[in-house]
Parts: C-alpha cells; sequence; structure tokens
C-alpha cells in the first residue's frame, strides 16, 4: 500500500424526497445561486419545480442557465461565469448529471478568475478559489456529486480536458433514486459503463499489498452487475436504483483508490472519441475499457485472474492462468452487450480515419496510463483492435 | 434501503513517516494545544519525540496531559478540561487509541461548558460547540479517529457511556501502520475484534435490499479474517498491519452503516463488562458477540447464512439453512479463539455474580438493540450463555 491522504467532504443527503430539502441545504452556504442545468427533462419530471419551490421556502434567490449539453461545452462556461457576474451569485446549484455538474464546476473555478477559464484546463492556471457547489443528481455515472474534478469539452480544436481540486468539491450532493426512475435505458447503461470504469481505472494498478480496496472495489463491481439489469427491466425498481445510485458515488469519492497507484488511460482514450464524435462517455468506455483490457492484460495475469474470479465468478483455472483472466474480460465485454451497449467502434458510429489523430491527442503530453504505459503506437493499436 | 445522510470530513493521513508532519497538519487549526496520551508506549518506542519535534517545528505550543486508561475515565477528562482552561489551548491533539481520542472528545465538549461534562453522557445537555482535534493512531481498533462518538467511564457507580455529535469528529487522523509493529498481540487482537464488531454491528439489520453496503461489508472482514492472523504471526508485516489499520477506519466511518437500521445491543452488553470489570472492550467483544449470534440467529436465518458463505466461505445447505448458518457463528467464534481472545466469560475471568445487575443497567432506558430488541431478561440470557 501506498501512502495517501484521503478526504472526502460532500454531504450525501440520499434517500425518497431529498429534493424537497434542497432549500434549506443551500441556504446554509448561499444567498443568491446559478441554477444550472441541461435540457428539458427536469422540467419535463417535475424536479425543476420541487427545487424551485424549495429554494423559495428556504428564502434563497436564484438565476437560472439551462442548456448544458452531454459533454459540456466551453462557451456555455463562459455564458455561466458572465451572468454569475452580473448577478452576483454566491452559490452554484447543479440540478443533473455529470455534465451539468461539471459545467457548473468550470464556473465556480471561472468566476474569480481575469483570464481565460480554459487556462485552468491546459494547467496554465492554478485553482486558488472557487464558488462553493451543491448538486441534485439526476443520473448516476460520473461521481462527479462528490469529486474535485471537471472535465469540459473546448470545441475549437475538439478537445476535452480536466480540472482537479478539493475546492471544486460539492459541499452537498442530494441523491432521490425516484428522480432516476425515467431515464432511458441507454443512459442507465452509459452510467452504468462509466461507474464500473471508474472502480476498474483503480483496480488495475501495480501497487502490491492493497487488499481492502481490492475487495472494497470488487463488492462495488459485484452490486452494479447485479443490479443494473434489473433497473432496465423494471425502471420504477426503488431497491435496485438506489444500489446503483450509491454505487455510483463511492466508484469515484476516491475511497477506492487509497493508496494504490491508479490507471486512467481508458478514460483519456474514450476521451477523444467523446470530443471528436460527441458520443456518451459510457458508451465510449464500453468500447474502450475491453478493447485495453485485452491490450495490457498479460501485463498481470494474476490480477487479471483474481478480476475474473471474484467479479465474474469464473472458475479458476489455476494452471492456465491466462485462460482464467480472458474469461473475466469476454465477460466484461458479453455484460456490456447485454446491457445494450456497443463494443466496437462501428457499434459506436466512429469511423476509422481519425484514429491517427485521436491517437495523436490522447498522448500529445507523452505516455498515458499507469498500469502499463502506452505511446502513440499502443492508443491507435487499441483503437484499431476495436473498430469491429 | 433506508433514507440516509453521510458525510465524514476527517482528513485521514496515511503511511510511512506521516506522524512526522503532524505539526503542519495542527498548526492549520490551532497554536496552542493540549497533547493528551496514555501510558508509556508512545514514549518507549519514539513516538512522542517524533510528534513534538513536529510540533515544534510548526512553531506549534503544547501543554501535556497523559494518563489516558483503557475505558477512559471521566476523573481524567475532567482534568484535562481544568487544564485546558487554564492553559487556553485552542486544540487537542489525541496520540494514542481510542481511549485517548475519546477522553479528548469528552475534554473538547467539556471546554465550553459550565456544568458537569458528565451531562453530556447522560443527554442532560447538548452539544453545542467544541474544541477541534486531531489525532495521531496508534491502535486501529476503535475506529474513533474518524468518528463522532466518544465513550467515558464514571467510576462512581461504573457507568460507561457515550456521547455523538459531528462536532467531536477529528479534523485530521495520522496513521502510519508502523506504529503499531510493537503492539502486543493480545492488544492486536482485541481491536481486531472491536473492529469486526463495529462491521457486525451494522451487518445484522432488518433493513432490506442493502446489498452495497452488505458486500462492503464482508470485504472489511475478510481483509481482518486475512490479514490479523499475519500480523500476529509476524509483528512488523507492514502490508498486513496497514490492512488493518484502514480497515479499522473504514468499520466505523459509518458508510458500512449508511441506508441500514443499526443494531448496537453487543457493544452495550459489552460495556457492562468493561465498566465494571475494566476488560478490554475487545476481549469482552469476542465474548459478547457471538453469545449473541446464537440468541439471535433465528430471527433471520437467510441474513446469517449469507454471512457465513460470503464472509466465511461455507459451503451452503440450501435445504438446511439453520445448519449454514450456525456454521458461520461457529467460525466466527473459532476464529476469535485463534487469535488469542477469550470466548466465555469464565476465560475473561469475569465472575457469575452480578450478572443480573449488568443485565439491569444495559437496559435501564428500554430494551436495546434493533435486529432483535432485548429486554432485561434476553440480556441476562446472553450473558448466562456465555458463561463456559
Amino acid at each position: 500500500m501506498q501512502n495517501f491522504t484521503f478526504q472526502n467532504t460532500t454531504k450525501i443527503v440520499f434517500g425518497r424526497d431529498t429534493e424537497e430539502e434542497v432549500g434549506q441545504y443551500t441556504a446554509e452556504h448561499g444567498s443568491k445561486v446559478l441554477l444550472h442545468y441541461g435540457g428539458g427533462s427536469i422540467k419535463k419530471y417535475g424536479t425543476y419545480d420541487k427545487v424551485v419551490e424549495s429554494l423559495k421556502k428556504a428564502g434563497v434567490d436564484y438565476v437560472e442557465l439551462g442548456g448544458v449539453e452531454p459533454n459540456p461545452k466551453l462557451s456555455l462556461v463562459k455564458e455561466g461565469i458572465k451572468l454569475a457576474r452580473e448577478e452576483n451569485v454566491d452559490f452554484i446549484l447543479a440540478v443533473g448529471g455529470g455534465s451539468v455538474i461539471d459545467s457548473a464546476k468550470a464556473i465556480s473555478v471561472g468566476y474569480f478568475y481575469d483570464g481565460d477559464v480554459w487556462d485552468f484546463f491546459t494547467r496554465e492556471a492554478e485553482i486558488t478559489e472557487a464558488l462553493p457547489i451543491g448538486v441534485v443528481l439526476t443520473i448516476p455515472a460520473a461521481g462527479s456529486e462528490s469529486s474535485g474534478a471537471s472535465v469540459v469539452t473546448k470545441m475549437d480544436g475538439m478537445y476535452k480536458r480536466d480540472i482537479g481540486s478539493d475546492l471544486i468539491r460539492p459541499q452537498f450532493a442530494i441523491m432521490n433514486p425516484e428522480i432516476t426512475f425515467t431515464l432511458p435505458n441507454y443512459q442507465t447503461a452509459c452510467g452504468a459503463v462509466d461507474i464500473m470504469a471508474h472502480i476498474m481505472e483503480r483496480y488495475f494498478t501495480n501497487t502490491e499489498n492493497v487488499e481492502l480496496t481490492d475487495r472494497l472495489s470488487e463488492s462495488a463491481l459485484k452490486t452494479i452487475i447485479k443490479n443494473v439489469p434489473e433497473v432496465l427491466k423494471n425502471n420504477e425498481d426503488y431497491a435496485a436504483r438506489a444500489e446503483v445510485m450509491w454505487t455510483g458515488t463511492i466508484a469515484h469519492n476516491n475511497l477506492l483508490g487509497t493508496g494504490r497507484e491508479e490507471d486512467w488511460s481508458s478514460h483519456g482514450i474514450e476521451h477523444e472519441l467523446s470530443g471528436i464524435y460527441d458520443v456518451a462517455h459510457g458508451a465510449g468506455l464500453a468500447v474502450v475499457f475491453p478493447a485495453w483490457m485485452e491490450y495490457v492484460y498479460q501485463h498481470d495475469l494474476e490480477r487479471f485472474a483474481q478480476f475474473a474470479v471474484r467479479v465474474w465468478d469464473v472458475d479458476p483455472d489455476f494452471k492456465d492462468l491466462e485462460w482464467t483472466a480472458r474469461q473475466g474480460i469476454k465477460k466484461t465485454r458479453e455484460f456490456f452487450k447485454s446491457i445494450g451497449m456497443p463494443v466496437t467502434l462501428e457499434g459506436l458510429d466512429v469511423p476509422a480515419d481519425r484514429l491517427e489523430e485521436m491517437a495523436e491527442k490522447a498522448t500529445e503530453n507523452g505516455p498515458i496510463g499507469n498500469f502499463v504505459k502506452l505511446d502513440t503506437e499502443d492508443v491507435l493499436n487499441i483503437y484499431k483492435s476495436a473498430l469491429k
């Protein structure tokens, strides 16, 4: 186990009807709020009305900025910064999934910065101040509700880049599984893959002696594998929705990464896909992650065998760990297929003509990943192996 | 799953040599510190010197109060309150295990209260203010390093009672597994039982649909079961010590209790034992917990069967769940024995003559526990069943 520090200060408020308490939690931190959200679904299904009513009841003033798209765009972030300054807001309330929350985080750091907020994403500026943020989560997926990270896309050049700081970790996250009842199955499945990817990016490590976090990670994966098919069959299965939602937070609040070197190359490889083709992040990961596994598994057969046995209940062949390891990869891909995810670039409608460009961009700052370091050629090989 | 709120703000600083950073973490919160500790071991093994040197280097002034005993006493708490006031300290640094931390927490609330600090333990006063606390943990067991709870013993009448508030949750907990190398095996084993008990008090619940936290709990238990025997064989096994230490925190930071009704009757039953006979809390739990299990397991055979299969790798007999359930209880008790713990009151040198008195005291505020509600007679039956 490596030395580590761990602190996650976000207050989780979980369960039925909890969005009706958002006013009181917001009032603890601010009096004038930027209410940030995405498309029409929160209005269509009543969440918007409940949130606004609760804010009013708590005496919290607000201005609105909707329109956050999946893979949130820098242009809207800049609009949000301008609005937040004009209106002197002191808090941002993100009502949505990871894209809305990430957009809110970018606004929160841009608010105090005179230069271009993109400077934080290129590491030309360092985060030293941010508006406090609160969340009403509507999609279990990104884990952004309690993370200190944000991913934003700059359309000019199609760059998808991230920032990280404890200062952008939300003050509270309100999570009512009932709100997720209306998610389309495709979006639920994309979220499930994203959650699993967050766990697996930490699971595949070269750090030895990480038994507790290995086991906790396997528990979280098994919970997703069991409950997501239930949710897809019955969208209003509260118990299963709740398991998925809480696991989504645990997957990315960094508990599972304590004491371990993490990998994150699959996320990097996927970001170029969704940066250029605007595909859903989870769907992109369903294609990339198994391809990455096949490319690297021989680096540590024992770990991949453990993954196969403990996560997928594969009956191990101790004389043929390679076979055992491959069963785990096979089952991962089969699971993604079974929940309706594409597992090839073709299935994702991504053509073969810009793979070199994506591989170059994914590695523009040098090799990526830690489990196995991947250079441009490795990334290109992974894209190619995922074509069909 | 029940509705819940979850927030744990303690910063964990984990790994080799981390105690040498205590000065800088302390300086973030205070400038004059009450340095609180137990007996001679932190001086004997060099931890005291490292802590004091780090405080000095960070320019933090301090006064000392040592002498905390296992099952920390109200009398020393009062001494600490007096000293803290006289010296105008603004922070308490607890260097030790659960007893030292709990004593520090009691001082931190008493500091601001004009009445008798025991009023908080009898619920006659409510906690509204507390000095901030930091911890250098030397014994993985109580989980007090990131909990909002404290247990103190009043010798007059031999009462062992608790308080709970987010205000007494430590600001930081420094955890270096190397510091635990010098723990005697008996103390390591007592700690292991306490850690397991914290998990099991949450595991045995009537709340349905708690799959994630079930699995996380099973992971934590398996980690203890695997690593504690390693530590007892080789006291300086860093990897195994680290697993035990981090699991001890996870066991009691309340993550594993999210969304579940918890039980806590075994702790209540044990507190009367250690209140009167001053036995080690973990040793008392090793006697009480299996006796409690045998008394209540028929209330939910499926849950006890799951415990047997998932935690203890029992091969289930689906036609005889009772047999399956009993195997888990048997293996729990055998494990406690195998790590040198007593599993009867006789083994704990507790005579039979005050069982009624203890049963009365344990239930003086009414029935205890939630998995099965236990009245005075139930508690007496459990004590009696544990005699030999």
